[in-house]
């Protein structure tokens, strides 16, 4: 019952209430409880604080807040290798009845014996002619729909569940944190773009536009008059390294104020974004934890850290440190 | 004074201010007052109630609200040429000085002595000479900062107004209403899209990354320790005819619901838009207003609508009459 007394005590209630409650209320607000209170965390926090609140010297407007994360060993598992190398296989093995002259021409041959030694000797012109096997020939809506089915069901062959499982949980709650606080969330990655883009906006809430990647050649044809976009087997762009930045220019315009990478790839996109003037964040995931994922850096053929990291200690960039900067990895299964 | 009386009548009073006001009302939030209340006006309008209307079988959702906008001849003059083409020669002017063998040598001789016939029978070899000349050679900033400031002094020759303020106003409040009922705007153009990104946000309320257009090659360099992107002397991308459709799923990954333009250069675009599933709106701006703007269709060297205006006759796409649906062409300067 709210009566007369209480009601006179209520500015000292309301004050009592507050007092007691807040902590708790700020625990359950925390934007990023995947994340331990380390000191990639606090940095992070920081910055968006800095360039949100409005009166603050760093204050940025909304429509300036541009933040571009790699994609591969960024904000999905690149190990054993690239989710989209496992694509290729797969769809090799597919599509392999209808070719049986690939069962004794390489690099299709390798593929199908497991023989990556073999593949990985035809160099780039084999890798060409697999992208063009299993990438081309079909027009941007069947290509769509392929790996869109394909991602229903191929599994990671560790951790045994979906590609779109093996995202980085706090990864997630960071694309989340910065929209909340009036980002636009891009990915920028050496992958194919439309090999994510069916998917991103489901899984990370960044919709196809915002979706920068590598690309083919696609032609306007009209085919028994419906006009349909095909996929040519010839690159249009590859957003890797130096194309990063340039990527950014071409697809977004902008120079980006926060930038999210984990290897040797995304060198060039942090120099690009933390050379612009003002406050400037830039951020290499450093994968250390064997146990939960993997450990690798500066040896490995797929997402190689070497060059980058050298770069983020020199320069103040953000490291995370896998193990002991997040408390979890991937999200809970459902 | 508000007394009792008045108080106890007060619901009776707001039910006679309503319906006494109701009409004024809507008439004030007209959201397209420069269009005369013909035939395009009504199906825009209603097209956009049936897209945005909860329950309604045409509903789209907000994501899926993708228009594109051809940006010369459909949102701001093309006559008596291009504005990129007046730049380009007022650009060889002021480079002249440092260039003395431009004198005797075409294109560029024809440009500095007005000769166009001479400079139109170098041909395409021509053209991309005069871009190479104009357009490349510098970092995508200093490029930003030659277009900013040639906008700001340079006048159109018949209208003394600067160019954006040769834009139409009907189009201006086109752009407002699909973006006030949940929209996304994106030019698609064939112009230059580094020429047109540094004022379509102020001018149309389009950022930088809902701009496609034509591009030239950029690469990453450190120059004095300073990451830079420089423009090079190599088309990228031509953003025009059988490359629009290509530029959308490239830059946008989507298929648009309504699309704008005035050309023959649009009708690949608007075929594009046409064929998806679901409501979907074409537009075409016939430029019909010698007195107020220009006439000119089948005939025209820059901005031809020719065959595109035959099959949006025969596919039922809108064709604005611009001299009767338009009330006014420009907005009021100021």
């Amino acid at each position: 019952m709210f009566t007369k007394q209480s009601a006179r005590r209520y500015p000292l209630f309301l004050a009592t209430l507050l007092l007691y409650c807040w902590p708790l209320a700020h625990a359950q607000t925390d934007p990023l409880p995947s994340w331990n209170s380390t000191g990639p965390k606090q940095t992070i926090m920081n910055f968006v604080q800095r360039v949100t609140r409005h009166g603050s010297p760093d204050f940025v407007p909304a429509d300036q807040r541009i933040a571009t994360f790699d994609n591969d060993g960024t904000l999905w598992v690149e190990q054993p290798m690239y989710v989209q190398l496992a694509f290729i296989i797969d769809r090799v093995h597919q599509l392999a009845p209808k070719h049986p002259a690939w069962k004794t021409t390489q690099p299709f041959k390798g593929v199908l014996e497991g023989d990556m030694k073999a593949v990985a000797a035809t160099g780039e012109k084999g890798l060409m002619q697999l992208m063009a096997a299993t990438h081309t020939g079909m027009s941007v809506d069947e290509f769509q729909k392929i790996v869109t089915d394909w991602l229903a069901t191929a599994q990671h062959p560790r951790f045994k569940r979906t590609y779109t499982q093996c995202v980085y949980q706090p990864m997630l709650e960071l694309l989340a944190y910065l929209r909340a606080s009036g980002f636009k969330t891009y990915i920028v990655s050496g992958g194919g773009v439309e090999f994510m883009r069916p998917w991103t906006e489901r899984i990370y809430g960044v919709p196809p536009e915002q979706v920068v990647g590598s690309s083919v050649k696609t032609k306007f044809e009209t085919i028994n008059g419906q006009p349909q976009l095909m996929r040519l087997p010839e690159i249009n762009f590859i957003d890797d390294k130096e194309g990063k930045p340039v990527g950014i220019n071409q697809y977004i315009g902008r120079r980006p104020i926060a930038a999210f990478g984990n290897s040797d790839g995304d060198q060039q996109m942090l120099e690009w974004t933390t050379a612009g003037s003002g406050p400037r964040l830039a951020l290499l995931v450093h994968h250390t934890d064997a146990a939960r994922e993997y450990a690798y850096d500066r040896q490995s053929s797929m997402g190689r850290l070497d060059k980058a990291l050298d770069e983020a200690h020199a320069k103040g960039w953000i490291v995370v440190d896998m193990k002991n900067d997040w408390k979890t990895v991937f999200p809970p299964q459902h």
